[in-house]
Protein backbone atom coordinates (compact mmCIF):
# COMPACT_ATOMS: atom_id res chain seq x y z
CA UNK A 1 0.00 0.00 0.00
CA UNK A 2 0.98 3.80 -0.97
CA UNK A 3 1.28 6.03 1.85
CA UNK A 4 -1.44 8.94 1.21
CA UNK A 5 0.40 12.24 0.86
CA UNK A 6 -0.92 15.62 2.14
CA UNK A 7 0.50 19.02 1.62
CA UNK A 8 -0.80 21.00 3.95
CA UNK A 9 -2.69 24.43 2.47
CA UNK A 10 -2.50 27.92 3.88
CA UNK A 11 -6.13 28.06 4.64
CA UNK A 12 -5.38 24.72 6.70
CA UNK A 13 -3.40 27.06 9.60
CA UNK A 14 -4.94 28.73 12.37
CA UNK A 15 -3.69 31.95 14.17
CA UNK A 16 -1.34 29.76 16.19
CA UNK A 17 0.41 29.11 12.85
CA UNK A 18 -0.09 25.78 12.83
CA UNK A 19 -2.43 23.39 11.04
CA UNK A 20 -5.65 23.65 13.12
CA UNK A 21 -6.62 20.36 14.53
CA UNK A 22 -10.50 19.56 13.21
CA UNK A 23 -8.48 19.37 9.65
CA UNK A 24 -6.74 16.26 10.43
CA UNK A 25 -9.96 14.37 10.91
CA UNK A 26 -10.35 15.86 7.23
CA UNK A 27 -6.89 14.30 6.05
CA UNK A 28 -7.98 10.56 7.85
CA UNK A 29 -11.01 10.58 5.52
CA UNK A 30 -8.52 11.76 2.13
CA UNK A 31 -6.72 8.66 3.58
CA UNK A 32 -9.38 5.95 4.20
CA UNK A 33 -10.80 6.97 0.69
CA UNK A 34 -7.25 6.58 -0.67
CA UNK A 35 -6.36 3.12 1.05
CA UNK A 36 -10.29 1.89 -0.37
CA UNK A 37 -9.22 3.06 -3.64
CA UNK A 38 -6.24 0.86 -3.74
CA UNK A 39 -7.84 -2.00 -2.55
CA UNK A 40 -10.08 -2.14 -5.49
CA UNK A 41 -12.93 -0.21 -3.78
CA UNK A 42 -13.42 3.88 -4.93
CA UNK A 43 -15.73 5.50 -3.18
CA UNK A 44 -18.18 5.65 -6.56
CA UNK A 45 -17.69 1.73 -7.22
CA UNK A 46 -18.70 1.20 -2.86
CA UNK A 47 -21.74 3.53 -3.24
CA UNK A 48 -22.79 1.61 -6.42
CA UNK A 49 -22.75 -1.59 -4.47
CA UNK A 50 -25.50 0.18 -2.57
CA UNK A 51 -23.40 0.58 0.55
CA UNK A 52 -22.66 3.20 3.12
CA UNK A 53 -20.06 3.33 5.89
CA UNK A 54 -20.75 6.51 8.04
CA UNK A 55 -18.16 7.32 10.94
CA UNK A 56 -19.37 6.70 14.31
CA UNK A 57 -16.86 7.28 15.98
CA UNK A 58 -13.32 8.90 15.53
CA UNK A 59 -10.47 9.96 18.03
CA UNK A 60 -7.37 11.53 16.86
CA UNK A 61 -4.30 11.97 18.91
CA UNK A 62 -1.61 14.65 18.66
CA UNK A 63 1.97 14.63 19.05
CA UNK A 64 4.10 16.80 17.05
CA UNK A 65 2.12 20.40 14.86
CA UNK A 66 2.44 20.73 11.23
CA UNK A 67 2.26 23.82 9.48
CA UNK A 68 1.79 25.38 5.98
CA UNK A 69 3.52 23.44 3.41
CA UNK A 70 4.10 20.36 5.08
CA UNK A 71 4.06 16.96 3.75
CA UNK A 72 2.17 14.70 5.87
CA UNK A 73 2.29 11.01 5.14
CA UNK A 74 -0.64 8.72 6.27
CA UNK A 75 -0.26 4.74 6.24
CA UNK A 76 -4.06 3.56 6.67
CA UNK A 77 -4.88 0.45 8.06
CA UNK A 78 -7.65 -2.00 8.73
CA UNK A 79 -7.74 -2.52 12.73
CA UNK A 80 -11.05 -4.52 13.10
CA UNK A 81 -13.95 -5.99 11.15
CA UNK A 82 -16.63 -7.39 12.09
CA UNK A 83 -20.30 -8.55 10.85
CA UNK A 84 -21.12 -5.01 11.80
CA UNK A 85 -18.36 -2.69 12.51
CA UNK A 86 -15.23 -1.82 10.91
CA UNK A 87 -12.50 0.03 12.43
CA UNK A 88 -9.37 2.02 10.27
CA UNK A 89 -5.85 3.08 12.19
CA UNK A 90 -3.96 5.67 11.00
CA UNK A 91 -0.24 6.81 11.21
CA UNK A 92 0.72 10.39 10.52
CA UNK A 93 4.70 11.61 9.54
CA UNK A 94 6.17 14.54 9.13
CA UNK A 95 10.06 15.11 8.36
CA UNK A 96 10.63 11.91 9.67
CA UNK A 97 8.40 11.52 13.39
CA UNK A 98 5.08 10.39 14.03
CA UNK A 99 2.89 13.28 14.17
CA UNK A 100 -0.01 11.81 14.98
CA UNK A 101 -2.54 8.54 15.42
CA UNK A 102 -6.06 8.17 14.61
CA UNK A 103 -8.63 5.86 14.42
CA UNK A 104 -12.42 5.74 12.89
CA UNK A 105 -14.88 3.19 13.28
CA UNK A 106 -17.74 2.81 10.63
CA UNK A 107 -20.97 0.91 10.38
CA UNK A 108 -22.13 -0.24 7.57
CA UNK A 109 -25.67 0.36 5.56
CA UNK A 110 -27.96 0.19 2.18
CA UNK A 111 -28.78 3.17 0.81
CA UNK A 112 -32.34 3.43 2.88
CA UNK A 113 -29.75 3.89 6.00
CA UNK A 114 -30.70 0.41 7.56
CA UNK A 115 -27.65 -1.81 8.67
CA UNK A 116 -26.01 -4.21 6.65
CA UNK A 117 -24.48 -7.62 7.14
CA UNK A 118 -21.77 -6.75 4.55
CA UNK A 119 -20.31 -10.16 4.74
CA UNK A 120 -23.57 -11.75 3.68
CA UNK A 121 -24.68 -9.12 1.36
CA UNK A 122 -21.44 -7.86 -0.24
CA UNK A 123 -18.88 -10.72 0.37
CA UNK A 124 -16.47 -9.82 -2.05
CA UNK A 125 -16.00 -6.20 -0.32
CA UNK A 126 -16.27 -7.72 3.29
CA UNK A 127 -13.26 -10.04 1.68
CA UNK A 128 -11.04 -7.08 0.25
CA UNK A 129 -11.06 -5.77 3.53
CA UNK A 130 -10.94 -8.72 5.30
CA UNK A 131 -7.76 -9.34 3.05
CA UNK A 132 -6.26 -5.98 4.43
CA UNK A 133 -6.21 -6.98 8.11
CA UNK B 1 -33.98 44.08 7.98
CA UNK B 2 -32.05 43.05 11.06
CA UNK B 3 -28.22 42.70 9.48
CA UNK B 4 -26.74 39.01 10.58
CA UNK B 5 -24.09 38.65 12.82
CA UNK B 6 -20.88 36.62 12.28
CA UNK B 7 -18.69 35.73 15.13
CA UNK B 8 -15.45 34.77 14.05
CA UNK B 9 -14.15 30.98 14.96
CA UNK B 10 -10.52 30.27 15.97
CA UNK B 11 -10.59 27.85 13.54
CA UNK B 12 -11.47 30.52 10.98
CA UNK B 13 -8.16 32.53 11.48
CA UNK B 14 -5.08 31.52 9.36
CA UNK B 15 -1.47 31.99 10.50
CA UNK B 16 -1.44 35.56 9.30
CA UNK B 17 -3.38 35.85 12.66
CA UNK B 18 -6.54 37.13 10.48
CA UNK B 19 -9.72 35.17 9.00
CA UNK B 20 -8.84 33.75 6.24
CA UNK B 21 -10.26 35.45 3.56
CA UNK B 22 -12.28 32.28 1.91
CA UNK B 23 -14.03 32.45 5.20
CA UNK B 24 -15.69 35.73 4.29
CA UNK B 25 -17.80 34.26 0.99
CA UNK B 26 -19.23 31.41 3.77
CA UNK B 27 -20.52 34.12 5.90
CA UNK B 28 -22.63 35.96 2.95
CA UNK B 29 -23.78 32.47 2.39
CA UNK B 30 -25.19 32.80 6.36
CA UNK B 31 -26.13 36.16 5.72
CA UNK B 32 -28.29 35.50 2.47
CA UNK B 33 -30.06 32.70 4.03
CA UNK B 34 -30.94 34.79 7.17
CA UNK B 35 -31.94 37.58 5.00
CA UNK B 36 -34.33 34.83 2.73
CA UNK B 37 -35.80 33.47 6.20
CA UNK B 38 -36.34 37.22 7.41
CA UNK B 39 -38.88 38.32 4.08
CA UNK B 40 -40.48 34.59 4.95
CA UNK B 41 -38.82 32.28 2.75
CA UNK B 42 -36.24 29.96 4.97
CA UNK B 43 -34.40 28.01 2.88
CA UNK B 44 -36.35 24.50 3.46
CA UNK B 45 -39.71 26.31 2.12
CA UNK B 46 -37.98 27.59 -0.77
CA UNK B 47 -36.59 24.02 -1.54
CA UNK B 48 -40.42 23.19 -0.81
CA UNK B 49 -41.34 25.15 -3.46
CA UNK B 50 -38.96 23.50 -5.71
CA UNK B 51 -36.60 25.90 -6.52
CA UNK B 52 -32.84 26.03 -6.26
CA UNK B 53 -30.84 29.36 -6.39
CA UNK B 54 -27.05 28.27 -7.29
CA UNK B 55 -24.55 30.74 -7.21
CA UNK B 56 -23.47 31.74 -10.62
CA UNK B 57 -20.73 34.58 -9.54
CA UNK B 58 -19.23 35.78 -6.53
CA UNK B 59 -17.02 38.60 -5.48
CA UNK B 60 -15.38 40.33 -2.13
CA UNK B 61 -13.58 43.32 -1.66
CA UNK B 62 -11.32 42.95 1.57
CA UNK B 63 -11.48 46.64 3.26
CA UNK B 64 -9.96 45.86 6.97
CA UNK B 65 -9.17 42.57 8.22
CA UNK B 66 -10.86 40.90 11.07
CA UNK B 67 -9.72 38.33 13.91
CA UNK B 68 -10.75 35.53 16.07
CA UNK B 69 -13.71 36.82 18.48
CA UNK B 70 -14.74 39.63 16.31
CA UNK B 71 -18.43 40.39 15.92
CA UNK B 72 -19.13 41.06 12.15
CA UNK B 73 -22.18 42.63 11.21
CA UNK B 74 -23.76 41.80 7.68
CA UNK B 75 -25.97 43.74 5.81
CA UNK B 76 -28.00 42.38 2.74
CA UNK B 77 -29.73 43.77 0.35
CA UNK B 78 -31.05 43.22 -3.39
CA UNK B 79 -29.29 44.82 -5.85
CA UNK B 80 -31.36 43.34 -9.18
CA UNK B 81 -33.69 41.05 -9.66
CA UNK B 82 -34.87 40.00 -13.28
CA UNK B 83 -36.77 37.05 -14.96
CA UNK B 84 -33.75 34.75 -14.90
CA UNK B 85 -31.05 36.38 -12.50
CA UNK B 86 -30.94 37.56 -8.53
CA UNK B 87 -27.75 39.63 -7.25
CA UNK B 88 -27.25 40.04 -3.72
CA UNK B 89 -25.13 43.04 -2.19
CA UNK B 90 -23.34 42.82 1.33
CA UNK B 91 -21.33 45.20 3.72
CA UNK B 92 -19.61 44.15 6.43
CA UNK B 93 -19.07 45.92 9.66
CA UNK B 94 -16.68 45.39 12.15
CA UNK B 95 -16.13 47.47 15.47
CA UNK B 96 -17.79 50.21 13.50
CA UNK B 97 -16.09 50.54 10.10
CA UNK B 98 -16.90 48.79 6.91
CA UNK B 99 -14.46 45.67 6.26
CA UNK B 100 -15.66 44.82 3.62
CA UNK B 101 -18.09 43.92 0.85
CA UNK B 102 -19.57 41.70 -1.37
CA UNK B 103 -21.88 40.52 -4.36
CA UNK B 104 -23.28 37.37 -5.09
CA UNK B 105 -25.58 36.45 -8.51
CA UNK B 106 -28.00 33.59 -8.44
CA UNK B 107 -30.18 32.32 -11.37
CA UNK B 108 -32.72 29.91 -10.55
CA UNK B 109 -33.99 26.37 -11.38
CA UNK B 110 -36.13 23.54 -10.58
CA UNK B 111 -34.90 21.00 -8.57
CA UNK B 112 -33.77 19.24 -11.96
CA UNK B 113 -31.91 21.67 -12.65
CA UNK B 114 -34.05 23.40 -15.70
CA UNK B 115 -34.01 27.23 -15.48
CA UNK B 116 -36.99 28.58 -14.44
CA UNK B 117 -39.37 31.90 -14.87
CA UNK B 118 -39.84 32.63 -11.01
CA UNK B 119 -42.08 35.60 -12.12
CA UNK B 120 -44.65 33.26 -13.50
CA UNK B 121 -44.11 29.70 -11.40
CA UNK B 122 -43.35 31.36 -8.26
CA UNK B 123 -44.61 35.40 -8.60
CA UNK B 124 -45.15 35.18 -4.60
CA UNK B 125 -41.55 34.40 -3.93
CA UNK B 126 -40.92 36.61 -6.80
CA UNK B 127 -42.96 39.33 -5.26
CA UNK B 128 -41.26 39.14 -2.18
CA UNK B 129 -38.06 39.53 -3.68
CA UNK B 130 -38.88 42.42 -5.38
CA UNK B 131 -40.79 43.87 -2.33
CA UNK B 132 -37.06 44.00 -1.16
CA UNK B 133 -35.33 45.95 -3.98
CA UNK C 1 -23.63 27.07 32.39
CA UNK C 2 -25.55 28.60 29.19
CA UNK C 3 -25.59 25.23 26.72
CA UNK C 4 -23.84 26.39 23.54
CA UNK C 5 -25.56 27.15 20.41
CA UNK C 6 -24.38 25.29 17.10
CA UNK C 7 -26.88 25.92 13.93
CA UNK C 8 -25.51 24.16 11.19
CA UNK C 9 -24.97 26.09 8.17
CA UNK C 10 -25.24 24.67 4.43
CA UNK C 11 -21.45 24.98 3.94
CA UNK C 12 -21.17 22.74 7.00
CA UNK C 13 -23.37 19.56 5.18
CA UNK C 14 -21.87 17.08 2.42
CA UNK C 15 -23.18 15.24 -0.21
CA UNK C 16 -25.13 12.13 2.05
CA UNK C 17 -27.24 15.34 3.18
CA UNK C 18 -25.81 15.40 6.81
CA UNK C 19 -23.13 17.41 8.41
CA UNK C 20 -19.92 16.33 7.97
CA UNK C 21 -18.66 14.94 10.50
CA UNK C 22 -15.69 16.75 10.54
CA UNK C 23 -17.04 20.00 11.52
CA UNK C 24 -18.24 17.89 15.25
CA UNK C 25 -14.34 18.65 16.25
CA UNK C 26 -14.86 22.33 15.22
CA UNK C 27 -18.43 22.72 17.31
CA UNK C 28 -16.44 21.36 20.35
CA UNK C 29 -14.18 24.39 19.73
CA UNK C 30 -16.63 27.25 20.02
CA UNK C 31 -18.50 25.54 22.91
CA UNK C 32 -15.26 25.19 24.44
CA UNK C 33 -14.38 28.87 24.48
CA UNK C 34 -17.52 29.68 25.01
CA UNK C 35 -17.40 28.02 28.31
CA UNK C 36 -14.14 29.40 28.98
CA UNK C 37 -15.66 32.77 28.43
CA UNK C 38 -18.86 32.14 30.59
CA UNK C 39 -16.20 31.15 33.67
CA UNK C 40 -14.31 34.29 33.22
CA UNK C 41 -11.53 33.06 30.95
CA UNK C 42 -12.52 34.29 27.43
CA UNK C 43 -9.68 33.53 24.98
CA UNK C 44 -7.83 36.87 24.97
CA UNK C 45 -7.83 36.79 28.72
CA UNK C 46 -5.96 33.72 28.61
CA UNK C 47 -3.62 34.51 26.17
CA UNK C 48 -2.63 37.77 27.73
CA UNK C 49 -1.84 35.73 31.14
CA UNK C 50 0.57 33.93 28.87
CA UNK C 51 -0.93 30.16 28.44
CA UNK C 52 -1.63 28.03 25.49
CA UNK C 53 -3.35 24.80 25.95
CA UNK C 54 -3.41 23.26 22.49
CA UNK C 55 -5.78 20.34 21.64
CA UNK C 56 -3.71 16.66 22.93
CA UNK C 57 -5.89 14.24 21.82
CA UNK C 58 -9.91 14.25 21.15
CA UNK C 59 -12.48 11.95 20.04
CA UNK C 60 -16.30 12.18 18.77
CA UNK C 61 -18.65 9.49 19.60
CA UNK C 62 -21.71 10.10 16.84
CA UNK C 63 -25.69 8.74 17.77
CA UNK C 64 -27.92 10.69 15.13
CA UNK C 65 -27.13 12.74 12.23
CA UNK C 66 -27.60 16.38 11.99
CA UNK C 67 -28.30 18.29 8.89
CA UNK C 68 -28.49 22.28 7.53
CA UNK C 69 -30.46 24.33 10.11
CA UNK C 70 -30.61 22.16 12.56
CA UNK C 71 -30.01 23.58 16.15
CA UNK C 72 -27.46 22.04 18.33
CA UNK C 73 -27.06 22.54 21.78
CA UNK C 74 -23.72 21.86 23.24
CA UNK C 75 -23.19 21.28 27.38
CA UNK C 76 -19.32 21.28 28.18
CA UNK C 77 -18.26 19.83 31.19
CA UNK C 78 -14.33 19.96 32.52
CA UNK C 79 -14.19 15.62 33.28
CA UNK C 80 -10.30 15.91 34.64
CA UNK C 81 -8.35 18.51 35.94
CA UNK C 82 -4.52 17.54 37.07
CA UNK C 83 -1.19 19.67 37.33
CA UNK C 84 -0.23 18.60 33.63
CA UNK C 85 -3.38 18.26 31.75
CA UNK C 86 -7.42 19.66 30.82
CA UNK C 87 -10.19 17.10 29.99
CA UNK C 88 -13.42 18.71 28.79
CA UNK C 89 -16.51 16.20 28.17
CA UNK C 90 -19.31 17.54 25.69
CA UNK C 91 -22.91 15.97 25.44
CA UNK C 92 -24.39 17.25 22.05
CA UNK C 93 -28.41 17.36 21.68
CA UNK C 94 -30.58 18.29 18.85
CA UNK C 95 -34.54 18.06 18.47
CA UNK C 96 -34.42 16.78 22.25
CA UNK C 97 -31.96 13.78 21.60
CA UNK C 98 -28.60 13.31 22.12
CA UNK C 99 -26.57 13.33 18.84
CA UNK C 100 -23.06 12.98 20.21
CA UNK C 101 -21.16 13.05 22.70
CA UNK C 102 -16.86 14.36 22.69
CA UNK C 103 -14.00 14.63 24.72
CA UNK C 104 -10.94 16.85 24.33
CA UNK C 105 -7.67 17.04 26.65
CA UNK C 106 -5.14 19.59 26.61
CA UNK C 107 -2.04 20.24 27.93
CA UNK C 108 -0.72 23.67 29.28
CA UNK C 109 1.94 25.57 27.48
CA UNK C 110 3.45 29.38 27.71
CA UNK C 111 3.77 31.38 24.90
CA UNK C 112 7.11 30.07 24.40
CA UNK C 113 5.90 26.47 23.94
CA UNK C 114 7.33 24.87 27.43
CA UNK C 115 4.92 23.28 29.21
CA UNK C 116 4.05 24.92 32.51
CA UNK C 117 2.33 23.67 36.04
CA UNK C 118 -1.25 26.10 36.07
CA UNK C 119 -1.72 25.20 39.70
CA UNK C 120 1.78 27.06 40.82
CA UNK C 121 2.11 29.65 37.94
CA UNK C 122 -1.41 30.46 37.20
CA UNK C 123 -3.18 29.53 40.72
CA UNK C 124 -6.88 31.71 39.75
CA UNK C 125 -7.45 30.08 36.05
CA UNK C 126 -6.70 26.89 38.32
CA UNK C 127 -8.72 28.14 40.64
CA UNK C 128 -11.76 28.48 38.34
CA UNK C 129 -11.46 25.53 36.21
CA UNK C 130 -11.18 23.18 39.61
CA UNK C 131 -14.50 24.97 40.94
CA UNK C 132 -16.14 23.48 37.26
CA UNK C 133 -14.86 19.62 38.27
CA UNK D 1 3.73 26.33 -16.22
CA UNK D 2 2.45 23.07 -15.73
CA UNK D 3 -1.38 23.45 -14.14
CA UNK D 4 -2.22 22.63 -10.67
CA UNK D 5 -4.57 19.63 -10.10
CA UNK D 6 -6.87 19.56 -7.16
CA UNK D 7 -8.74 16.72 -6.77
CA UNK D 8 -12.65 17.37 -4.85
CA UNK D 9 -12.52 15.96 -1.41
CA UNK D 10 -15.53 14.60 0.19
CA UNK D 11 -15.98 16.94 2.89
CA UNK D 12 -15.75 19.69 0.02
CA UNK D 13 -19.14 18.86 -1.15
CA UNK D 14 -22.61 20.06 0.29
CA UNK D 15 -25.79 18.67 0.55
CA UNK D 16 -26.64 19.50 -3.43
CA UNK D 17 -24.10 16.90 -4.17
CA UNK D 18 -21.89 19.62 -5.58
CA UNK D 19 -18.94 21.00 -4.47
CA UNK D 20 -19.61 24.01 -2.38
CA UNK D 21 -19.22 27.20 -4.11
CA UNK D 22 -16.82 28.74 -1.09
CA UNK D 23 -14.76 25.86 -1.65
CA UNK D 24 -13.07 27.23 -5.23
CA UNK D 25 -12.03 30.81 -3.55
CA UNK D 26 -9.05 28.08 -1.35
CA UNK D 27 -8.78 26.35 -4.60
CA UNK D 28 -7.70 29.51 -6.32
CA UNK D 29 -5.44 30.03 -3.40
CA UNK D 30 -3.70 26.56 -3.51
CA UNK D 31 -3.20 27.05 -7.68
CA UNK D 32 -1.43 30.84 -7.02
CA UNK D 33 0.41 29.00 -4.26
CA UNK D 34 1.80 26.58 -6.72
CA UNK D 35 2.43 28.98 -9.49
CA UNK D 36 4.23 31.53 -7.11
CA UNK D 37 6.79 28.50 -6.01
CA UNK D 38 7.31 27.20 -10.31
CA UNK D 39 8.25 30.91 -10.52
CA UNK D 40 10.74 30.98 -8.23
CA UNK D 41 8.99 31.64 -5.06
CA UNK D 42 7.27 29.85 -2.37
CA UNK D 43 5.55 31.49 0.35
CA UNK D 44 8.44 30.71 2.60
CA UNK D 45 11.35 32.70 0.52
CA UNK D 46 8.33 35.70 -0.29
CA UNK D 47 8.17 35.87 4.06
CA UNK D 48 12.01 35.64 4.12
CA UNK D 49 11.88 38.18 1.85
CA UNK D 50 9.78 40.30 3.89
CA UNK D 51 6.71 40.65 1.95
CA UNK D 52 3.06 39.68 2.58
CA UNK D 53 0.74 39.83 -0.06
CA UNK D 54 -2.37 39.64 0.99
CA UNK D 55 -6.09 39.76 -1.22
CA UNK D 56 -7.79 43.01 -1.51
CA UNK D 57 -10.16 41.23 -4.17
CA UNK D 58 -11.49 37.97 -5.20
CA UNK D 59 -14.04 36.87 -7.91
CA UNK D 60 -15.44 33.73 -9.33
CA UNK D 61 -17.61 33.15 -12.12
CA UNK D 62 -19.59 29.58 -11.93
CA UNK D 63 -20.08 27.62 -15.53
CA UNK D 64 -20.56 24.09 -14.05
CA UNK D 65 -20.33 22.53 -10.80
CA UNK D 66 -18.31 19.87 -9.87
CA UNK D 67 -18.55 16.90 -7.30
CA UNK D 68 -16.34 14.51 -5.33
CA UNK D 69 -13.41 12.88 -6.77
CA UNK D 70 -13.51 15.47 -9.84
CA UNK D 71 -10.10 16.18 -10.66
CA UNK D 72 -9.91 20.39 -11.38
CA UNK D 73 -7.06 21.52 -13.35
CA UNK D 74 -6.17 25.13 -12.86
CA UNK D 75 -4.52 27.76 -15.25
CA UNK D 76 -2.97 30.89 -13.11
CA UNK D 77 -2.03 33.85 -15.06
CA UNK D 78 -0.52 37.16 -14.00
CA UNK D 79 -3.20 39.56 -15.68
CA UNK D 80 -2.43 42.80 -14.09
CA UNK D 81 1.23 43.75 -12.71
CA UNK D 82 1.62 47.32 -11.39
CA UNK D 83 3.91 49.27 -8.10
CA UNK D 84 0.90 48.87 -5.94
CA UNK D 85 -0.79 45.50 -6.94
CA UNK D 86 -0.59 42.19 -8.78
CA UNK D 87 -3.57 40.55 -10.07
CA UNK D 88 -4.17 37.03 -10.85
CA UNK D 89 -6.42 35.44 -13.31
CA UNK D 90 -7.57 31.66 -13.13
CA UNK D 91 -9.53 29.40 -15.58
CA UNK D 92 -10.66 25.47 -14.32
CA UNK D 93 -11.52 23.00 -16.23
CA UNK D 94 -13.00 19.49 -15.45
CA UNK D 95 -13.21 16.53 -17.82
CA UNK D 96 -12.33 18.86 -20.80
CA UNK D 97 -14.56 21.87 -20.38
CA UNK D 98 -13.75 25.29 -18.16
CA UNK D 99 -16.44 25.03 -15.27
CA UNK D 100 -15.23 28.00 -14.00
CA UNK D 101 -13.05 31.46 -14.10
CA UNK D 102 -11.59 33.37 -11.12
CA UNK D 103 -10.02 36.20 -10.39
CA UNK D 104 -7.83 37.60 -6.92
CA UNK D 105 -6.08 41.27 -6.54
CA UNK D 106 -3.42 41.62 -4.20
CA UNK D 107 -1.35 44.55 -2.76
CA UNK D 108 2.09 44.39 -1.65
CA UNK D 109 3.01 44.94 2.57
CA UNK D 110 6.04 44.55 4.22
CA UNK D 111 5.69 42.62 7.83
CA UNK D 112 4.90 45.25 9.95
CA UNK D 113 1.45 45.61 7.18
CA UNK D 114 2.91 48.59 5.30
CA UNK D 115 2.79 49.37 1.58
CA UNK D 116 5.83 48.53 -0.46
CA UNK D 117 6.32 49.39 -3.72
CA UNK D 118 8.20 45.90 -4.84
CA UNK D 119 9.73 47.46 -7.73
CA UNK D 120 12.07 49.16 -5.78
CA UNK D 121 12.43 47.44 -2.92
CA UNK D 122 12.32 43.66 -4.66
CA UNK D 123 13.51 43.88 -7.86
CA UNK D 124 14.15 40.50 -8.33
CA UNK D 125 10.70 39.04 -7.65
CA UNK D 126 9.06 42.01 -9.56
CA UNK D 127 11.03 40.86 -12.83
CA UNK D 128 10.10 37.47 -11.96
CA UNK D 129 6.44 38.51 -11.95
CA UNK D 130 6.67 40.74 -14.61
CA UNK D 131 8.05 37.71 -16.71
CA UNK D 132 5.07 36.26 -16.70
CA UNK D 133 2.99 39.03 -17.97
Amino acid sequence: MTPYIHKVNYYETDKMGITHHSNYIRFLEEARIDFLSQIGYPFDKIEAEGIVSPVIRVEYNFRKTTTFADEISIETKIEKLSAAKLTFGYTLTCKGEVCGTGKSEHCFLNLEGRPIIVEREKPEFFAALQNML
